[in-house]
């Protein structure tokens, strides 16, 4: 299984590393979860530089899409150099964004009518593109997710791992990142988050 | 304000970054957040390699340090190459520890009797150096605080910026993170878990 984390020049921390470190929860079954940017280096929106692990092209045939957010990701929308290197095809890819990274869905097209969760920040940006902006930390239709506000990224790891390997494997990732004494209750709030978008696709 | 992210070769992603995500939405107000590494660049335990933003002496004379965890903490515990270079003084500074980093905090000394939280994984080792460890998310005594579980960073946080500088900043640093529509009882809930532990301290 093969996931891009999308990092842009001035990407949220928060945002790529809690679904990175979530998600490589599932390693040692061979998921291959890599940090993916549009150049060798990237830094963060506090100055932290890191480097890439894949080029942006490792998207397009990654099982999984995530698409981080920063600060800088007004300019990417607009930015043709990097959104053609992308084809995100949703019908073969799960593809999710974190709270800017809605924005980025939106203007490749992927989002096709769906509405979305965004950061507040980045939220009259996305209805401005022509997106529903939900008042929720989550949503999910089919292969698309969205997530908003920095904290949700756990959300969109879970649902990952739900949908692609089961709740029990959801359910394990979250309960070794959760805090000592709070685990069940985090077990049990992260999937009462994202299991109506899973049982809603199964229904469909 | 300079604040220490101690991070070492094998770190944890969630351990550094969500501390640093958080604190950071402090710098505003002229606190400069840091991640502070033995060498010029450490790769996490998932294979991200990310610059040194300063040397490990910038502990030395920061007013908050916080040691991040990761997968060869054991391994430092026991290499005074690196423990030399440390001169942590909880007289002077806040000192913090996210899950293994109560390890390294107890072979430093800096603990002297308190007991420390940390993540499942460590605890028998934390236990060993001759700590008691606690069964909770987050404890703090005077200007020593320890959390356990990735995602208790964002309480070491939340302690240290309402320590510093307010309960009302600490309260719209998490605000912020947040999950959309889980702002309010993310921070309430934020605060009821480090409130006790400022208390504490006032009151001492």
């Amino acid at each position: 299984m093969n996931i891009a984390i999308l990092t842009f020049e001035g990407f949220n921390e928060l945002d790529s590393f809690i679904a990175l470190g979530i998600l490589n929860r599932m390693k040692g079954k061979g998921w291959n979860v890599q940090i993916t940017c549009p150049s060798d280096s990237v830094t963060s929106m506090n100055g932290v530089k890191i480097q890439a692990q894949q080029p942006l092209e490792f998207a397009n045939n990654a099982d999984v899409v995530l698409v981080g957010s920063g600060v800088y990701t007004r300019d990417i929308a607009k930015d043709s150099h990097i959104l053609d290197r992308l084809k995100l095809d949703p019908s073969k890819q799960l593809v999710c964004a974190q709270c800017s990274g809605a924005l980025l869905l939106s203007v490749l097209g992927v989002l096709n009518g769906l509405p979305a969760c965004t950061d507040l920040t980045t939220k009259p940006w996305v209805i401005e593109s022509g997106v529903e902006v939900l008042n929720q930390p989550f949503f999910a239709k089919g292969n698309i997710a969205t997530a908003g506000g920095c904290m949700s990224s756990q959300y969109l790891a879970t649902w990952i791992i739900a949908k692609l390997a089961g709740n029990k494997s959801a359910e394990s990732a979250i309960h070794y990142v959760a805090p000592v004494g709070e685990k069940d209750s985090a077990v049990s709030h992260s999937m009462s988050i994202v299991t109506p978008y899973i049982e809603a696709l199964d229904a469909a």
